[in-house]
């Protein structure tokens, strides 16, 4: 069995070499590839794509799956080896479920569909994208039926990104969590505004760049084994985890787009360069989940970044990068700034406290779409409408309203509620950080960022995807996964900020 | 036969889509990566590779390519589907001769032997790169071995890079070259020299970039179908023909690396570019060899690029870019010193004159590499003695000598002599180009080069890899490949600036 094992990783290195690579065609074609590359590049990542599906169910790979997911049940449960199986079983079930020629189909039309969003966003004209979506609602609703039966045909979406987790849990949490965030909300809008202005004013693009790279560089980012580059949406990716790139975008009249964009990044990239590097080349070698991975983000941009110890430390340095801007804009007033609540357009650039009410539009659109409740053509006015109802705001235009996020285009659907699972594990983590290390606050102070990144590193980083997301959570907060820890950080941080 | 083809032209492209990727790791690791990627980027271009090896030799493929091959003889043997079937049985042949396993050992070696050859450069130390060099000469002999019989043991690496030319062929071009090389340099070397110290100035990195970029747009570089970015070694890759790219360094101190690297790497760019779209995803869509790819870059980079005409187009903008270093120096003394004929020990900055010479020198270091008459211990030694007998220089170090080419610890041997190729070739077309098109250098002074490329296109790039490169060559130019015309270019050339 121990030569069947080694058999396994040995197919299984090879599919992630593949898997590996077909990531940085598709970093390079958002970060890099001229425009009219676009056609061969989606030839190129659906040849890839197919490849790894096919060797995936290959009649050796599947002959070896199945005697060695009852070997493993030999093992003890919580080896590696057990684990490895047990995930190995995991991604060659997505595969096998799945034909191959469905594959390729697929990820030809996300190539496709980047192009037309990317356009159709430009110009704020959904009707140039509206194809293309139609297209991938009807291939991800074709992808739920290949895993009937099921409880809802959202489940199996979900569970691709969010292992073990239901629809009707995250309806379940978001209905709890939903009222008690429009409440804060309403409470806030009744009481003085903070003033925001100085960070809408003009900031050198350069000077945004470097002092993000200055703040990321103490967060642990490891420039050896990483970059920065600037993409129309910031996103990061591995290729191993001595290669896990980061991007921003900078944005010359707000200073939080850039600077956010990165601390945002950092979190997940500490998560990829902290896994065990013993799993390379396996499914082991990624985030438990993607709720898991967004707690980290979330943790690095707003538990830490927006936070008074880390500006103590850190504003006197942003000072001195923009003196006219920010001379006479004493801490308190720019702390205050960047943690201003305001319902607004831009999920990405959406306070604490409204954020997650994003979330829910999304989940609920993805959903209804899926059930055939909604059509695609009918999106704009749907969102427009639902906006309006949950964040009393009205989009101008569609690049501001539907066409504001690239994860339908990449054929993302079922993904969109892991970003406030994220938050609600950030603040069960937070809580329990705090707990174990009583100084955090001081080490923040002194710019000191090593013990929360060990912390991180040793009970959730290191682990990659060994643990499923839920068995992971407990494991290190001794709960299930809570929305209680998140109210309870946003009523404490923003009463004393809005004197609540 | 018809369904046979298009099997054969849907497995090729699926081939074709493997090697694309695999040039997008590469390009990516020599422009992107951080330095820790290395192994694991080392890990999915070998996996890539293997793949694409085993796919061209799988049985399926073989049994088309038998069928086919007598199929093409009844086609026009000039159609375009008689070329397809017979490039893609030279690739098979070249893959079905050589074992997987020594593919995966030669691989392997020159990723070992780039980071010894980097290391040993470095430190200006050959013993610290002569095992793995040793390696790969030992590897290329096995390669040869895999092609017998041959004439001679370098045939089968020659004919890799240039299809159909036997090193007799290059042997007996060189001999007739060099005396007359030799000569025109002597009698160089006696006559006042010109001044180019103004080319040694400090020069801002930015405006170099820029002025570059402004030279290659008006060579008609597609941007929307290419980049330019920075790299250790300037080249152009492709992964489609709408996606081509390029690179570049910059040195603040000396003027002509960055320009004419880019004028260079544009001439290849177009070649690339122009390719005929319906050959995207097979083996046509290629250069006809890496001579006459390198014939492009020479038009463009000496031919054009340090031509007067271009100059008389170019120089008032340089100037308006870099006034305090070329505001006093007149267009005359500007492109005398741009054309400097001197022996040096480098060779991608060795000028037009020198340059074949140190090409030759290779040659007949590979060849008795191949013939054993040469030990890679002794090659220091050997190098330095032709350096002082062709070129009356000798390097101070090995850096500045035998290592400070890349290519043999790429496994490039057989390669070399392409570049000298590629220089006779470009004089020849030159020749028909210049009595095709009278008013040439006219449109060059008013800097429209739009018929220079589409005279290039329709000639050369449009047909890919469809003709062999002496085919090509012929039917454009009416003769074989031939040192005359470059060497009257040399003489009318530099008896003028040189007052011969």
């Amino acid at each position: 069995m121990k030569d069947k094992l080694n058999k396994l990783r040995e197919l299984t290195a090879e599919i992630f070499d593949i898997y590996n690579a077909a990531q940085i065609l598709e970093w390079d074609q958002q970060v890099n590839m001229p425009p009219k590359g676009a056609e061969q590049r989606g030839n190129q990542i659906a040849t890839l794509q197919r490849m790894l599906h096919t060797r995936t169910i290959s009649p050796e790979y599947s002959k070896l799956m199945e005697e060695l997911v009852d070997y493993a049940d030999e093992l003890d449960p919580d080896s590696d080896d057990a684990r490895l199986i047990k995930e190995c079983k995991r991604f060659y079930d997505q595969k096998a479920k799945v034909p191959p020629e469905f594959t390729a189909e697929f990820y030809k039309a996300v190539t496709l569909a980047y192009s037309a969003w990317e356009k159709a966003r430009r110009e704020s004209d959904f009707k140039k994208f509206q194809p293309d979506l139609e297209k991938i609602v009807e291939l991800r609703r074709q992808y739920a039926e290949y895993f009937a039966p099921y409880e809802h045909v959202y489940d199996p979406l979900l569970d691709y990104f969010e292992p073990g987790m239901k629809t009707a849990e995250v309806q379940a949490i978001f209905s709890a969590l939903r009222p008690q965030q429009v409440e804060l909300i309403q409470a806030i809008a009744e009481r003085p505004q903070v003033d925001y202005s100085f960070l809408t004013l003009e900031y050198d693009e350069q000077k945004q760049w470097d002092f993000g790279v200055e703040a990321i560089t103490k967060y642990g980012y490891d420039w050896e084994s990483g970059r920065q580059d600037k993409s129309p949406h910031p996103f990061t990716t591995g290729f191993g985890v001595n290669d896990v790139r980061i991007t921003t975008r900078v944005d010359r009249k707000y200073l939080p787009t850039a600077l956010f964009g990165s601390l945002h990044e950092c979190g997940h990239a500490l998560y990829g360069m902290g896994i065990n590097p013993a799993y390379e080349r396996t499914p082991l070698a990624d985030g438990a989940s993607y709720a898991v991975h967004e707690s980290q983000s979330r943790t690095y941009e707003n538990l830490v970044g927006r936070s008074m110890p880390f500006w103590e430390h850190f504003y006197p340095r942003l000072q001195e990068f923009f003196p006219t801007q920010l001379g006479n804009i004493d801490l308190e007033t720019f702390y205050k700034g960047i943690n201003k609540i305001q319902p607004s357009l831009i999920r990405v650039e959406a306070d604490e406290a409204t954020y997650n009410l994003h979330i829910m539009l999304r989940l609920e659109i993805e959903i209804a779409l899926m059930e055939g409740a909604l059509a695609v053509k009918d999106l704009p006015e749907f969102w427009n409408a639902r906006m309006k109802e949950y964040l009393s705001v009205t989009p101008p235009n569609d690049r501001l309203g539907v066409l504001q996020d690239v994860h339908w285009s990449n054929g993302y659907i079922g993904y969109f509620s892991t970003y406030a699972l994220g938050n609600l594990i950030s603040a069960q983590l937070w809580e329990k950080l705090n707990s174990d290390i009583p100084d955090l606050a001081d080490q923040f102070r002194r710019g000191d960022f090593r013990e929360l990144r060990e912390w991180l590193r040793t009970r959730i980083h290191v682990h990659g995807k060994k643990y499923e997301p839920q068995e992971l959570v407990r494991k290190v907060t001794g709960s299930a996964i809570d929305p209680a820890p998140y109210m309870k950080y946003l009523r404490t941080k923003y009463s004393e900020i809005y004197g609540l």
